[in-house]
């Protein structure tokens, strides 16, 4: 196959991917739902915060949850085990969600009026960086332990997203890690990022976390 | 598109992707070249892993380096100030290092008779499992920071490994990561899989890694 047959195609899929994401987004706002796509490497720590999140605040927003992953329908059941509903959604051999799927999740699954949804990609620093699902925003995660050079080196990401959360600070006082510089790069990329640094375990920036997601909650309404 | 066209068109890529595999691994076979493909998530420590491997092994083997990146060439600075060549590849959007690329690679890397070609892949747990780039095993790269579950949350990558490296040992103190588990689902997934638990900062597992390398070496030539 040639290379610019191979441009048409991905720029075809990619057209009809905005063409549901653009339903799901109208669909979304009808209802006054704060969607959020949560992106990063595997194990960043997504789900665990996820969980924590949910916790703090289903008392006051109903919340909703699609997991994207190849295999398993672990991080849904860990989801469920904190009360709220989840959608686990299996790619197999796909490497990230797309809109059409993201569509079909928000069939079946119950998503309240001016509720916040949390839709966990695929694990991958790459490949979901492409595709809108009809979100208001990507919040990519990256953690500590990663390495500092994370945004220039895979720069889609970090350009897609609206908010960095800096995850596992807790873990700082045994690496080597810069959290400065690694944010100095993450703004090089992209100068409009929110940044957040959290732990999950400690808990640390989760205050500043869930006041940037009730703000969210408020504009959607 | 259809899904039956989609299915078709990476079908076609895949085999194209083999057809260049085979020439690859046949060109390293006639000079006695053993060929590694690191493959792991983003930051599971490929880099830092190879710089001491290098170290180590330059003394008695000549090593050569191809590095798969999004963008930077940092990767390939970081291995050239061990003295071994290395070969920058940027892949931009892509999310994977194909065997077309890898042969390129090879017309320009001095790569000697008898000697160990180590090629590291984007950081990506999913995309480059299905990626024959002509080598002599996959060997990934799994960190006890990414959590004991992702052999069967991603296990296409595990499945096509020979090797996994358990990375960052020196940090389990720290975790509340099971290293037993970790392996038990690997094993689930690629019951073949040989394990190695190292730390590029302590050093801990690294004889068995560089015996590991040696004996492959040996029969490859
Ligand atoms: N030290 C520390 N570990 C954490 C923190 N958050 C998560 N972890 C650990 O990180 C590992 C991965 O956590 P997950 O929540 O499964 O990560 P994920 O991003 O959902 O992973 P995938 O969905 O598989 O890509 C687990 O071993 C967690 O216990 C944190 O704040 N601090
Ligand atoms: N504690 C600890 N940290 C490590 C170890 N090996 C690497 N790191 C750290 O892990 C981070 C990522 O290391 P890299 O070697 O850049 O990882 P990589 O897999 O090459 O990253 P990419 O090529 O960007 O996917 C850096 O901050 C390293 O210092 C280790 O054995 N122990
Ligand atoms: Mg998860
Ligand atoms: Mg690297
Ligand atoms: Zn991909
Ligand atoms: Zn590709």
């Amino acid at each position: 196959m040639s290379q610019k047959r191979m441009v048409q195609i991905e720029r075809d899929i990619l057209s009809k991917n905005d063409a549901y994401a653009a339903k799901n987004r109208q669909a979304l706002a009808e209802k006054g739902v704060f969607a959020l796509n949560l992106v990063s490497s595997p194990g960043s720590g997504k789900t665990t915060l996820l969980c924590r999140s949910i916790g703090e605040l289903k008392a006051k927003y109903p919340v909703a949850v699609i997991e994207g992953d190849q295999q398993t329908s672990f991080d849904a059941e860990r989801i469920r085990a904190t009360g709220a509903p989840a959608l686990q959604i299996n790619t197999g051999k796909g490497c990230h969600l797309d809109a059409h799927m993201v569509g079909h999740a928000l069939e079946k699954l119950e998503v309240q009026d001016d509720s916040l949804l949390l839709i966990e990609n695929v694990g991958n620093l790459v490949c979901p960086a492409a595709f809108d699902l009809g979100e208001a925003g990507k919040v990519v995660i990256l953690s500590v332990t990663e390495g500092e050079d994370k945004p220039l080196k895979y720069p889609d990401m970090f350009r897609a997203a609206r908010l960095m959360l800096l995850s596992k600070v807790d873990l700082l006082p045994h690496l080597t890690f810069d959290a400065d510089k690694a944010v100095e790069y993450a703004r090089r990329v992209n100068p409009a990022l929110e940044v957040i640094r959290v732990s999950t375990t400690s808990g640390e920036g989760f205050a500043e976390w869930l006041a940037w997601v009730e703000k969210g909650l408020a504009a959607a309404k």
